[in-house]
């Protein structure tokens, strides 16, 4: 009798008692032979479910969703309070077109500055282009679209030429690309550029609908019984601001893992380390960013899918707050946990494409009541240093819990200067239940994918998958129904405890990353591979901004000693992108040392392949 | 390729086009030896999965859930439009005090006459007391509420002693009754009494905490592991009404069944018949109602078990709109279908009752946003009148889908009355998915009283369960995440189809039940009994107001040839409880013919046992 486990309710929890336990995964790292095998049985009737029980056991997920009496009731989506103010802003029109969005983003913006755009300074440090250089060159006639197009279109043959495969895009036509550039070339030349997004190099995560390419998910067949007939509501958003969208991006096989892998066409690279992952499941959106082929691409973040690879790349990856997006149009439109969201090489070009694909749908707006999106007034030095008023909370045993201490030290370092030079205050905090959110994350991500993938999934469908997914479809398929609302009565705790830390910090800091790049083993290349402990370090500190919705934002910091990219994690309250962006800002400006080329370059505005 | 099922979006369904199929549960029929030998096969390890998933498939649960695309995003909880206007109501607040809710809802009821309170007249028609019978008779001291709890408590005493045990409270303290009920009388002499509900007799369900009695939820074990510390809030409410709380009634175990049946105290018997189940799974609350010892009880309704009974015993049940009642003290506090609703006798003590009970959750506020309460005002025969202006959808063939046609020829009847007496059009529609709804029902009721009862059903305290409740608890195991979820994507289309037909009507109306109070088989006392095609035909009409959590009323219309009630239900537009009940009351006053007073009836306003 009593052996039941019975949490206090979260109002009544002391949460600076709270201890930190370093959460570990218990799963094994499999690839090759011990992989095909591990997948043979647990897709097996009995012994299948045994392993699969032992593994949620290990995890104590039984334990906390079974066994626990949880007095909260379950939050199903996230409920945010009423939007808190924030200084200094320009308020958007969720309804306006997106060319109006775009336009008023642009003068949150200090004034642009040419500069170097074409000179070659060899000694100079290395920067990317960035959207307003592309417009001042189409603008100036130094260059055209249609010219941009060309070296795109070499780059991509080269890099599609590589053995073994790693591509860029997985859905790519040349034609298309030269059609839509042709036409931005024609805008310009009549001086009818349709927003600063006309002529922009954009590509698309292909779980995202983008006509005329299939959506394929990262599989070899899901398209067959998925019909792309229209662009996803975002992507008809940049096509109306005359973004050139040049195909679709490689990502991890339905964005089932995060560090990218795909054995169905190939693993993309880290342009910072060919023999690394980029991290997933935006794998080729981040790379595409990175290697300078494009401004921006599209990811989707349900489990940091968007801010991983950015950080593991170093570029710029924007998780918008639940609900601001629309996300009709693409493979999972209906979850609870994820966005579409850009991924930048800087964070003005955050800016200029959140402008334009923000938005929800009707009937989130119904359920969610979204506050207006607000973008940060930066057009001036004074502007910047507005960010002193900004707290940033920090959890200090969770944020040293990294592989190595130089993306902690590195991260520090940051708030050190942020402090130094713009007075942000540093503020210790607790932050209880981690492991919870980890166990209430998974199972409500889970369960969603596989509600909107069960129904394509039938007739030994599921062996046309990765090895990789299909342990993780196996595990989901165990969660109960009682799991999930559990699950959700855990994401009312979580929700709780947050908004008590958001009512003393404006903003909580994280490195996004629990370790950079990893190797990829070759083994892998052929087979895939799981590895909980690396998809735990990956996926350590993003989980709260898809389990409660919070925007967050994963912008570079600088470098460890291998050369590997560092990137650091602002966590915003609900509806506040306006507020971490403009910390993205004055990270990016005054804080971080100067960029790294990757080795996996291409100056596709010059046409120089690198 | 192409085996899965696209349901088309449901804007784009020809609604009209809907064809009815009757929809039949495929279950045995078990008790006794067999009931036991099921329950013992569905719970051993593979030929119980076996088994359950033969009945999933054989009910096309998996098809719907698994197998079928549904393009709708779940909804988790009902979400409604903004409340229609409703003609000539009184609003009442959420946030004021009950005693003062029910003095507003007093000013709503027609001149009070108390006419033959204590005349014996044995040739007029029977009718049960009403709360203002005895207010009138306290106030003129024709009788105390002291004088009332002693005819009470002789009454139980007699009840309780029947051979099988057939209990209408399974906790009961004669002395608690006494003390309150003394307390009563003392605010009555000292005229203070605190509102129209002062020495009134009002029962709870025995899932509604009410201080100091155990919440046993009808099991004989399961107050061991949660202890009472307070009153539920509705139950609160009704103590500072000055109400006086008799007990506990009994219930279908943990509100798992709808006949009423429970093995573990006796099983209630209809006060109507006494062979015969009164209905559930609010069992006693609506028999100590019908047999006349309390004025009103207390139900909850998570399928319609607050309505089935009332239609069985032939009294007044109301289904409030989803979130208008909190539900905090309550077995299951944090489901999505569920509501604490007033068992009556008539439609005004329904309306006192409603007006102390309401007030949604701070919780529940924030996700509903509840409409004000209306109560509609019948102050004059005028206002009867203002009945003219609405129209009432019924859905013919669902209308005639019910065991004897004495049941729709009833209602039709009353609607005939209507369309003479008030002018009501009665309009033509037609509900599709109605299969989809029950499955979308008993997955998310199932899932979701499975995840509050998980905790305390370890170490083998399952076995302790009537066999009738395993078998459920056995099938809801069975429910994945993603079937809750499919669930909720059907919740979605049903609760456009049903927006799309309160745009032609203002209530809907059917049978309450499909057939009049089954007769218990003797083998069910003892073992329990499982009988789908009975919980079927019970359920069939109920499932909108949990599902989509419309406001539903059930009012009794007349007796089949056996004398057995006939229930007539009239589910509302979302927050508009004042519709239903200025309809439920034009049907009483007007239609239906004359009370037949129930076999077991007790006169206890006089004292009389009858």
């Amino acid at each position: 009798m009593g052996e039941k486990l019975v949490k206090l309710p979260a109002t009544e929890v002391d949460m600076t008692a709270a201890k930190y336990t370093p959460q570990r995964v218990q799963a094994p790292h499999l690839t090759g032979f011990w992989l095909k095998l591990f997948v043979m049985l647990i897709e097996a009737p009995i012994i299948g479910s045994m392993i699969l029980i032992l593994l949620k056991n290990k995890n104590r997920i039984t334990e906390i969703l079974k066994n626990t009496m949880i007095p909260e009731a379950p939050m199903f989506i996230p409920e945010f309070p009423p939007k808190e103010s924030e200084p200094d802003i320009f308020c958007l029109e969720e309804d306006g077109k997106p060319e109006e969005r775009v336009e008023l983003a642009l003068q949150c913006l200090p004034d642009y500055n040419p500069g170097c755009i074409w000179i070659t300074d060899p000694t100079a440090p290395f920067r990317y282009w960035k959207i307003r250089d592309y417009a001042y060159a189409y603008k100036s006639k130094l260059t055209t679209p249609s010219q941009v197009a060309e070296h795109f279109i070499s780059a991509i043959e080269e890099s599609n030429n590589k053995n073994p495969l790693a591509p860029l895009l997985i859905s790519y036509d040349p034609d298309e690309v030269k059609r839509q550039a042709d036409a931005s070339t024609q805008r310009f030349k009549e001086g009818s550029e349709l927003s600063i997004l006309d002529g922009i190099f954009i590509a698309v995560k292909d779980d995202i609908d983008c006509y005329p390419y299939p959506s394929k998910g990262g599989t070899t067949w899901f398209h067959e019984f998925r019909q792309v007939k229209n662009d996803a509501v975002c992507v008809s958003r940049l096509r109306n601001c005359g973004a050139v969208l040049v195909g679709k991006t490689n990502m991890h096989e339905l964005a089932l893992g995060t560090t990218g892998n795909n054995a169905n066409f190939g693993t993309t690279r880290n342009p910072h380390a060919p023999d690394r992952y980029t991290g997933g499941s935006s794998s080729g959106s981040a790379a595409i960013v990175a290697c300078g082929l494009c401004s921006a691409a599209l990811g989707t973040d349900g489990g940091g899918s968007v801010r991983i690879p950015s950080s593991l790349c170093g570029v710029v990856g924007l998780k918008t707050t639940y609900g601001r997006t629309d996300m009709k149009g693409l493979l999972y439109h209906s979850g609870t946990v994820a966005i579409v969201g850009p991924i930048t090489a800087t964070v003005e070009d955050s800016i200029l494409v959140y402008a334009a694909i923000l938005g929800s749908s009707p009937a989130e707006r119904v359920s969610l009541k979204p506050a207006l999106p607000c973008l940060p007034n930066l057009s001036s030095y004074e502007n910047w240093c507005s960010t002193g008023s900004l707290r940033l909370g920090k959890y200090t045993e969770w944020f040293n819990d990294v592989f190595s201490t130089e993306i902690s030290d590195k991260c520090e370092n940051i708030l050190n200067q942020l402090s130094e030079k713009h007075g942000c205050k540093t503020i210790e905090i607790v932050i209880p239940e981690l492991h919870e959110m980890f166990i209430a994350h998974v199972v409500s991500i889970g369960s969603e994918a596989l509600s909107q993938l069960n129904p394509d999934l039938e007739d030994g469908k599921l062996a046309r998958l990765t090895y990789d997914s299909r342990i993780n479809l196996a595990l989901f398929r165990t969660y109960s129904a009682s799991d999930y609302i559990a699950a959700q009565c855990l994401r009312r705790r979580l929700m709780h405890f947050y908004m008590e830390i958001f009512k003393k910090v404006d903003i909580i800091v994280t490195p996004t990353t629990a370790m950079t790049a990893p190797i990829i083993s070759p083994t892998a290349l052929t087979v895939g591979e799981t590895n909980m402990r690396v998809s735990g370090s990956l996926m350590r500190f993003v989980l709260a901004g898809n389990l409660l919705g919070f925007p967050a934002i994963s912008v570079p910091v600088g470098y460890d000693k291998q050369g590997l990219p560092i990137g650091m994690q602002l966590i915003g309250r609900p509806w506040c992108e306006a507020s971490i962006l403009r910390l993205a800002a004055a990270i990016e400006e005054t804080c971080a040392g100067p960029k790294k080329k990757p080795v996996q370059f291409y100056d596709i505005l010059k046409g120089n392949l690198m």
